[in-house]
C-alpha cells in the first residue's frame, strides 16, 4: 500500500485500514451522525425496508463524495443494505473530521480498536493528498484478501464531481495509449497532480485501470458538474459503464440546490465573518436553482438582493420575483457581499474586485472552484493576503481597499459552515442509495448510458420525507384517478414537468 | 347564416358582422387596448419585427379564447402580422364587452361604421350562445366571397381550452360516422348543448366539419387542458392536424400560471368581497404552479396558508416553502377561504362545505369548472342560493350556516376580476404568435403531432420582455460560453430543465 | 331645511330625511351589510356587551366619516347602543351608495317606507354639495321636534379628519367675531365653500355654532390629520370640548394604516389599472405605517420597492427591511408605479412627473389631498387629461409621455377600491364606539382635552378580534403575573410601548 | 486585590492588570476588531466627532457588559472620547476570548507587554468568578494610584442587565443594615453567591459600597431587564444615581432586538445543531420584537412558524403577519423547535418537554436565564444530560424521548453564536457612547431618576448608520417644513410615536 503522505494514520494489520484526522473524536462524530440520522428520515426508511434483505451485497462501492456527518449516515445505510464501502471526500477542506473518525472507527468500535469503514479524508488536505485518498477506494486487496478473492477493484463507484470516474476514465485511455501526455502550460495544478498519479500508476502497472473500468457495474453521480462530464463522454462514445444522474433527480436538484443553499449560505457568511445581513446589498450571480436558495434566504433576512443573470427566462423569474436584475459591472461599487452560484468559470475577476467597497465579502456556492477568479488575484500586484481566521482571508488590494474571500474561492457553504443539513442531503441521499441499488440490481435495465431515476422513485424520495415534517398527503379516489388518467399511487407528473 | 339567439347583433350587410354586447364601448375599450400595448411588450416587439414582412398573410385563424382587452392586442397583432381573424370567447363569463368592442369596432371605425374584425363574445352567454359563438368563427363565407374564394374555413385554430378544436374533431367523427349519437345519461348539459350543434350541422352538411379538418394548417393550443386533449388524440392517432403545445412553454406554464395567478385571485378576491385577507386562515388545493403563485400571493397579504397536495414531490416543496400540508378534511372547520388549483374534479364537495365555517369563501382559480362541485350543491336539499351581486353567491345550507361561492364554481379570477394581467398575457400570446408563424410559414417542420416551441423561441419571447422591467442580461464571454458550451446567445438550458 | 343642492332627494315628512344616490340600492347595500357584520367581530361584539343596556341612550351623534359599508356596520352599532345619529361623508367620493341606501332605509325599512338614519352622502359630490351635506349632521330639529324638545344641536361628533369639528370651531369664531372673513388669494378653493357655508349660517343666526359648541360633550376622532388639528386647538386653548384621538390606538393606528392599506393599495392599483404588479419597480414615499403596509404589499405581489424618507430611524428600517431607500430625484426615471404616503404635501411634484416612464402610474394612499401637486398638473402647461375611466385619468405631458393619475390624486385606496376592508376597520370603529361611551357616560373622566383611550380599552378592542382568526391567547398563570408584574388580564405593556 | 479563582491571570505591577483566557489570542482579536470596525460606522462617527474634544475626559467606567468583539469597539471608543475604563462580561457564557485578549493587550501593546484596558472576562465563568470579575470593575486603586488620587471608586456604570448596579445598591443597603442576610430557600444558587461577596466586602469594609454609590454620576443601562430594575429602584425611590434607559431607544430596542435576533437566532441553531430550518414547525414564544424578529428569520428559512402571545394586541398582530398563534399546550406535540423570546419564566416547563418530538430543539433568546425551566429539568426523575457539544445537550426524558437543549437554557444567540452582529450593536452602543456623554457631561440635566435619550439623539444614532447601507435620506423642503411643523432637521416624531 502506497505511503500516505500526511496526518495520523491506522492501519492495523487485521482492521480495515484508514487515514484521518483523529480516531479520538469518533464519539464525538457519533452524537453528530445520530442526531443526523434523526433528520434523514429517507436513508432510515431505506434502512428499515431493506435492511433485511440487503440488495447491495457483493456490492463493493467505491465512494468520493464530501466526509461529513451526513455522507456517515449514507455510508452506513449502504452498510447496512449490504454494500463493502471504501471511502474518500471529494473536495480537500469538506471532510468533518469527526464524522470521518466515526466512520473509520464504525458504530460497535473503539478508537483503540476501530471496526468501521476505510475512509481516507481529513480536512486541509493538500492536493496530491487528495489524490492519494482518490486512489485509495479503488484499492480492495484487503477486502479481496479476507474474502479469498483474487481481484481487487470496486464494482460500484458513487461518485461527487466525477473525480472517481475521471481516474478510472483517464486512467484506461494513458494505459491503452501506453504513456501518460506531459502536462501542457495551460494544466492546472489539480490536472498536473493526476498526471502524476497516473504516470505513477503506469509505471507499476500497464492495465490497473483498465481492469478497474471493467469491473465497475457502474456509477451513481451526485452533481452538476459531475453529470456534465458523463454526458460528454457519453456523446464522445467514450463513457465505459452506465452511469445514473442524481443530480437532476427533483428530489435533488431542486431540494439539495434551492433548500441546501437556503440554508448553508447564510450559516457560511455568518460563521466566516458574523457580519449582519440585513441592509446589506447583495449580488446573486445566477438565479438557477443554487441562486434562488441564495437569493431567498438572502432576502429572509433582510438584504437588497441583485442578481444576474445570462439566461433571458432566468432573468424574468429573477425580476418576477422582485429582485434588480443588473450586470455586475453597473453595481459592483454598492454591493456589500458577492455570491456567485453560476457554474461558470471567471465570474466575479480582478477587474471587480478593484472596485469593491471596503471588506466587501466574495462568496462562492457555484460548483467550479474557478468561479471566482482567484488564480488572477493571486499574481495580482500589489495584493497582500492575510488570513483572518481559518478560510476567511482579507486581500489588500492596490486600490487601498481589502475583500473578504471565504474559503479561498472554493464553496464556503462547505468550508466556512458544514455543508447541506442533514435533511437536504437524505434526500439527495436516498436518491444515491435508489440508484445503486437499481445498478447493482437490475444492470439489464442500464446498458452503457446515463439515466436519470424513474419519475416513481423520486416520488418515493419526496414521500418517505413527509411524514418527519408532519405533511398530510392527499390520495385521490378511484373517480379522481380515473378523471384525470394518473395512477392514484404515482407517477403524477409527465417526465418533463418543471416542478 | 345562423340567428344569433341573443343580446345586441350588428351584422351590416357590407361589413364584417360580429355579435358584442355593445359597440359604444368601443371608446372605452380602446383606452384600455392603448394601456395594455403597454404593457405588452412582446406582442408589440412582434409588431415592429414583423410589421412589415407580414409572415401571416394568407392564414385565416379562428380564434377561441377568452375575449379580453389582452386578447384584443394579441387579435391586432395577428392582424398587423397579415393575417385574417374571426374570434370566439372560449368561457361564457369571461369577456369584457369593452375590449369586444373595441375590436369589433376597430382602431379606425366608429360604432356608427365598424371597422373591426368578426368577434362573437359578451360576458353572460349561455351554453348555446357559447357554441353559437364557436361556430361562427369556422364561417369564413363572407371573407370568401370578399376574396371571391370557394372554400369557407379557416386554415389555422388558435384555441383554449380546446373547444374549437373539439368541434372540429367530433363534427368530422360525426360526418364519418354518419349520425350524431344521442345523450346518455351521464353527459353533461354543456355535451348535450354540442351534439345538439352537431346534429343541427350534419343535418345541413354531410362534410362540413371534414372539409374544415382538412383545411386546418394547424392549432396552438394554451392550456393544460387543451393540450391534455391534443397528446390523447395524438396518441390514440386521432389527431386531424399538427398542434404547437403553447401551454407548456416554459414562458407560458411557469409565468401565466404563477405570476397571472399570484396577481388575479387576490385581485379577484377583493372585488367579489372586500374581505381583508390578512389574518385569515386560506386552503389552497394543489401546489403546481398555479397553487405556488396563489400561495406566495396570499401569503403575501398576511394569510396563513394551508396547502394540500397529492404528489410528494410537490407536497415536500410545500412544506419546505413553510406551508402547512394537510388534507382537507382535516382543517376544514378552521379555513376562511378555499382555493382550489388542481385540475382535477370533485376537489371541494358538498361533504366538506357542510363542515366549513358560516360565510366561507370558496373560489377556483383551476381549470375544470368541476373542481368544485358545483353540480351536488345544486341538488343539495335545503340549500340555497343568494346572489349578493353578479359572479358572488351566499349559498345558505343546511348547517345553518352560509358559504360565498364566486363565479358559479368557475374561474373565479376571470369571472369575478379580469383575468392574467397584461404583462401575463403578453408572455403566452408571444408565444402564441411565434407557435402561429410556425404552423403557418414552416408547415414542413412540423408532421401531424404535438410540439413545443423550440427553447430558442422559448427564451426570445423571455427576452422580449426584459427591458421594459428595468432587466440588464449579463451576456455571456467567448470564452465563458466555450467554458460551460452553452452558445452566447442561447439556447441556454437543455430542454428537460426545470427552471 | 336648506335645498339640496343635486342628486336624488329623499324627505317625506313624517321619516328621517336623508340625501343619497338611489334609495333603491338598498337591498344590494344590505347584502353587503350582512357580509361585513361578519367580518366586524369588534363591532358585532359589542351589540352583545351593550345592546341592552345601551349605554348611548341619549346621544346625538354627529358622524362625518366616509359612508361605507363599514361605517354602515358602525352606524347600526351605535344605533344598537342607544344613540340617535346624522351621518354625512367626510370626502366627496368615498361614499358606497349602496351602503348610504342600506342605512338610509334601515334594516326593517324599504326604498318607500325607509326606517333608517339620516344620512346625506353620494360617491361624487361637489365640494358646495359636501360641505352642505356636513351641515345636516348638525341639524337635529326633526329629532328634537318628535322629541318635544327645543334645542336642535348634537351632543357628540364622531370625525374623521376633523372637518365636523372644524366647522363647529370656525362658525363659533366668526360668531364671536361678527363676521366671516374675505377670502384671501391663498385660500384654496374648498376653503371659499367653508367660508361662504358659514356667511350664509351668521347671516341666519348670530350663534347658531356656538350654541352647537356648547351642546357638545366631545368629539372622538378618526385619523393622523384631524388628531393633528386637536393638538393644535389643545396647545392653543382654543379647544371648546374634550376629544379622544382614537387614531392613536395601537389597535387603530397599527391596524388601520398598515394592514388595511397593505390589502387596499394593491386592490386599488387592481381595480384602476389592471397592471401586473410583479417584476414593476415600485416607489413608495414614506415609510411610517401606511409605507410599511404598502411595501410590504407590493413585495408580496413580486415588486421591487424603493422607498423614501425623511426620518433616518424610518429610513434605517426599510433598509433593514431590505429596500433601496432613495431620493425621489435619484430614480424616477426607472420607477413604474409611484406611491404616496407621507402626509406631507408637494412630496410628487410636476418636475418629477415630466421625467417619468409612459403611463407610470400616480397613487396616494396617504392623507392630504395635496400630496400629488395636482394644482400644478392642472396648470401645467401643454399637460391634456383624458379619462380612461372614472378615477382614472391619462395625463399627457408634454414630454411626450403620458401618466396614469388614480382618484385625481386623493386617496386612491377609497375612489379606485373600497377603502379599508371590514376586519381591519372593525379595529377602528370598535375603538370608536368605545370612545363615543367614554366621553357620553364618563364626561368626569375627560375635561377639555384630547386623550387616547385607555391601554385596557386598547387590549380589548384586539381581544375581540382574536376568535375570528382562530387565534389562541395565553394566559399568564399567577405566578407568572407576579413573575414579570403584569396583571393577568392586562394591561400587558406600559404606554410607551411601541409594538 | 482579591485573588482571581481561575484561568490565566497577567496583572505586572505597573500595567494594568486583566484577567482573561489568553493574552496570545489578541492578534486574532485585533483582525476582528478591525473587521467589525468596519460594520460599526455609529462609533467610528463618534471617534471622528468626538475624538479630540475627548468629552469623556475624567470619567472613570466601570463596564458590566458581554465581552464581545462588538464591546471591544466600544470599549475603545469610550477611550477615544477620553474615558478610563474597566471591564467584566454580563453573561458567565457570552465573552469572546479573542476580544478579551485584544482589548486587554491594546492596539500598541503585544501578550508580553499588554498596553490595554482592565478587563476580567472569560468563556465559562463559574458563578463565584463571575462576581469576582463584577467586582473589580468597581476597583479602581490602580488608576487611583497612579493618578495621586486617593478615591478609588468608578464614576460611572455602563451595565447590560443590571448587575453591576444591583451590586452597588445591596451593598450599600447591606451596609446601611449593618449585615448581609442569610439566604432562604427561595434564593437561587446566584444570589447566595452575592450574598457571600457582600458578606465578605462587609467584613473588609462597612461602607465600601456606600461611597461607591456616593461617587457615581450615573448609570446606561442596555436592557429591557436592567431597566425595569431601575424603574422599580426609581418608584421605591431607591434610586441613587440618575440612569440613561438606553434601551428604549428606538434605535436599540427596536433593531437589537428585531434584527439581532433574526440574525443570530437562526446563526446560533445552525451552529448548535446543523438542522435544516426549512420546512420544520418551529414555536416561538413572545411576539414582541424578539419574537417579531425571530418569526420572520424563521419564516425566511422556511419554516413554519406558530406564534403564542399573552397580549391580544401583539396576538392580533402575529395573526395579521400571517402566522399561527397558539397556546403551547395545543401544538408542542407538532413542534420541532421552540424558540422562547417573552421576557417571563417557565415558559417551557418540563411537563411540555415530555411531550416534545424526539431531538426537539429548545433554544432562549428572551432574557431571563428561566424561561426554561431549566431548574425543573435538572431534578426531573430519569432524566439523563448527555453532551453532545459545549452549549448543546441532549437530555434523555423519561417520556424514551430525548430533546436538545441548547446553551443550558441562557441566550443561545450568545452562547451558541456571536451574539447580535456588529451593525446592530453599533446601533445600541452609539446609544450608549451618547447617553454615557448625556449623563457624565450634562448633569444639570438629569436629576436622579431614569431617562430616555431625546429623540434628536435617537435620530442621530440612525442618521450615522445610513451612509454605510447606501441609504439616501430625503431632506424637506421649508415649505414641507412648515407645512407640517416638524423641523427639518427633526427631531421627526412625537415621543410616543411606535415606528
Amino acid at each position: 500500500m502506497t505511503v500516505a503522505p500526511s496526518p495520523v494514520s491506522t492501519a492495523p494489520s487485521l482492521a480495515p485500514i484508514f487515514k484521518i484526522a483523529n480516531p479520538q473524536l469518533a464519539e464525538a462524530g457519533r452524537h453528530q451522525l445520530r442526531l443526523a440520522e434523526n433528520e434523514m428520515p429517507g436513508l432510515m426508511a431505506l434502512r428499515a425496508e431493506f435492511g433485511e434483505s440487503k440488495p447491495l451485497t457483493g456490492a463493493r462501492i467505491a465512494g468520493s463524495l464530501h466526509m461529513t456527518v451526513q455522507t456517515a449516515v449514507l455510508i452506513e445505510t449502504l452498510v447496512a443494505l449490504g454494500a463493502q464501502v471504501r471511502w474518500a471526500s471529494c473536495n480537500i477542506f469538506s471532510t468533518q473530521d469527526d464524522a470521518a473518525a466515526a466512520i473509520a472507527v464504525g458504530p460497535t468500535g473503539t478508537p483503540e480498536a476501530p471496526a468501521g469503514v476505510p475512509v481516507f479524508a481529513w480536512k486541509g488536505e493538500s492536493l496530491e493528498d487528495y489524490w492519494w485518498c482518490t486512489q485509495q477506494i479503488f484499492d480492495w486487496s484487503i477486502e479481496a484478501a479476507a474474502a479469498g478473492e483474487t481481484w481487487t477493484g470496486p464494482n460500484m463507484i458513487l461518485d461527487d464531481g466525477g473525480d472517481a470516474t475521471m481516474l478510472v476514465h483517464k486512467g484506461r485511455e494513458f494505459e491503452l495509449a501506453g504513456a501518460v501526455p506531459e502536462a501542457t502550460a495551460s494544466d492546472s495544478h489539480e490536472y498536473r497532480v493526476v498526471l502524476d498519479v497516473l504516470r505513477h500508476s503506469l509505471a507499476e502497472s500497464s492495465n490497473r485501470w483498465t481492469e478497474i473500468a471493467a469491473g465497475l457495474a457502474g456509477v451513481t453521480e451526485e452533481t452538476t458538474t459531475g453529470v456534465h462530464r458523463l454526458y460528454e463522454l457519453a456523446s464522445a462514445h467514450e463513457l465505459l459503464f452506465p452511469a445514473i444522474n442524481v443530480n437532476d433527480s427533483v428530489t435533488k436538484s431542486k431540494f439539495d440546490n434551492k433548500y441546501g443553499i437556503r440554508h448553508s449560505l447564510p450559516d457560511g457568511l455568518n460563521r466566516a465573518t458574523d457580519v449582519l445581513i440585513g441592509g446589506k446589498v447583495v449580488f446573486v450571480a445566477g438565479y438557477g436553482d443554487v441562486g434562488k436558495g441564495a437569493a431567498e434566504a438572502l432576502r429572509g433576512q433582510g438584504a437588497r438582493v441583485i442578481v444576474s443573470e445570462i439566461d433571458p427566462i432566468n432573468a424574468l423569474q429573477a425580476a418576477m420575483d422582485g429582485f434588480q436584475v443588473a450586470r455586475l459591472e453597473s453595481v459592483v461599487e454598492q454591493v456589500d457581499i458577492f455570491v456567485s452560484g453560476t457554474g461558470n468559470f471567471n465570474v466575479i475577476r480582478t477587474e471587480h474586485m478593484l472596485k469593491m467597497k471596503h471588506l466587501a465579502i466574495i462568496a462562492n456556492v457555484g460548483h467550479f472552484d474557478n468561479e471566482i477568479d482567484m488564480a488572477a488575484l493571486e499574481i495580482l500586484e500589489g495584493a497582500v493576503r492575510v488570513e483572518i481566521k481559518p478560510q476567511v482571508d482579507e486581500w489588500r488590494l492596490p486600490s487601498g481597499r481589502s475583500i473578504l474571500v471565504l474559503s479561498e474561492g472554493r464553496l464556503m457553504n462547505l468550508g466556512n459552515a458544514t455543508g447541506h443539513p442533514s435533511f437536504v442531503m437524505s434526500n439527495s441521499f436516498t436518491n444515491q442509495v435508489l440508484a445503486q441499488i437499481e445498478l447493482y440490481c437490475y444492470p439489464e435495465k442500464y446498458p452503457v448510458g446515463v439515466y436519470v431515476l424513474p419519475k416513481h422513485l423520486d416520488e418515493k424520495v419526496a414521500r418517505l420525507h413527509l411524514d418527519a415534517l408532519g405533511v398530510e398527503l392527499t390520495v385521490l379516489s378511484p373517480e379522481q384517478s380515473a378523471y384525470i388518467g394518473v395512477p392514484i399511487d404515482g407517477p403524477y407528473k409527465v417526465d418533463q414537468y418543471r416542478y
